[in-house]
């Protein structure tokens, strides 16, 4: 490896995925590059890793300033191999995606990619996660070409904020109108069981069943212009820096001050 | 199922673990109970769901007032499935756990049973997750019962604000000093993958290699009075207020007003 940046890259989509091939071109014209992805798909794994099974990686292609490995585990567990048997040196970035499909409002949750980032942030490595809001494995990237190259020259630049990651979203068009910078939307996922059959009853209860994932997402605030939905909803890419903390801060301070719980 | 408190109750270890049974009896002191658990152990799963397989669920106890089943799937997939197919009303709490197993500081990002109650906590549900600083499959949980009745009874009684939900961690103790609300404690994880066997190299360069997860964790701020990991290693439970929101709102300002992604 030479004296470039070092940039890691994940995704939950998996290594095949057409969008870590278009972000690992972008990386690479500015710095080396070690991918560590998934074997296989694996969405909304969040932040799961795989005390069970362990996990095996496989070193796919070298090249000049390039390496490209495949991994039994979760995105998650690419990102702690990776950094902790895979890198020559502390990466300058970690980098996630492009996934398909958006992670914004509380599907950053459920996200993979997200939790790509989220672990490399744990480690203090600065992290952006990048996704489109798409149902199709075959994207025009061009058009978040630019904003991918700023975006990750800026944090390789300027570094984050300690317990900082970026969570970038682009909305499916031709040219983007610019970026945003947002907060995340509230939102919730309706409709996510489907029967698979007929449920067996006893009485109204259920007994027995099978059920498929399926589902949409009902942004609750469709007309805040600052949040994340809002910006991928009129053209703009959206921009969320999230922060490792998840405590309720405001709350907290009244909790302690009613001494509800001493 | 009568006109009490209609409480929802999961967990990452799964419907046969001990600690399920114990708060299972707790909350049947409260209210209905319905259990939707996963079928065997789903440590670290996370806010993981199952889109590619699936999930079946199967009714294993009916007594008065109380139903018990176990899922396929996680314990996101639990809480989904229950709220959306399973329960008759919706519940005025769901409590996940208890967890053996700490999910304090940055380990409640990995947690399944921090996870039920984050999804319950989108699904508009009070929710509670109570976990156990220990390593052991068979606890004395009677120490922490007066808390996880109190904390339960406040929920049902008050609710909890938008968006926010309870993470209650136990330290290993004969008897509590009492409860602390706390912030998270910063910290890491560190060693986390042990090779199995020797990995092949090329150079230095590993080209495949089998690992195993393990690790220890690191508090970063082991004197810092108001967190979670203070509050467990001088006996005393935590009780930490969550939000779902992870904006890094503060430094959202700052990177609007500075106009560096325009």
């Amino acid at each position: 490896m030479s004296n470039r940046p070092l940039i890691l890259i994940s995704n939950d989509d998996g290594v095949q995925a057409q969008g870590i091939h278009v972000l690992t071109a972008m990386m690479h014209s500015l710095g080396d590059v070690i991918v560590v992805a998934p074997d296989g798909p694996r969405s909304a794994s969040s932040c799961c890793i795989s005390p069970i099974t362990g996990v095996s990686v496989k070193l796919l292609r070298q090249e000049e300033g390039l390496l490209e490995y495949q991994c039994s585990g979760t995105p998650t567990d690419c990102v702690k191999l990776a950094l902790e048997a895979l890198v020559p040196r502390k990466p300058d970035l970690v980098v996630s995606g492009i996934n398909h499909g958006d992670n914004a409002s509380i599907s950053l949750h459920y996200s993979g990619t997200v939790g790509a980032a989220l672990e490399a942030c744990m480690k203090q490595v600065p992290a952006i996660a990048y996704s489109l809001r798409t149902r199709s494995q075959q994207c025009n990237f061009a058009p978040y070409r630019q904003v991918i190259l700023s975006t990750a020259r800026y944090v390789l630049e300027h570094g984050l904020p300690q317990d900082v990651l970026l969570n970038v979203n682009f909305p499916e068009v031709d040219e983007l109108k610019g970026t945003k910078v947002c907060r995340t939307s509230r939102g919730v996922w309706m409709k996510e069981m489907e029967p698979v059959g007929e449920p067996t009853l006893q009485g109204r209860t259920i007994t027995q069943g099978d059920f498929r994932l399926t589902g949409y997402f009902q942004n609750l605030e469709p007309d805040a212009e600052g949040t994340d939905y809002w910006a991928l909803d009129h053209g703009y890419a959206s921009i969320t820096p999230l922060q490792l903390d998840m405590t309720a801060s405001a709350w907290l301070e009244e909790l302690r001050a009613s001494q509800t719980f001493l």
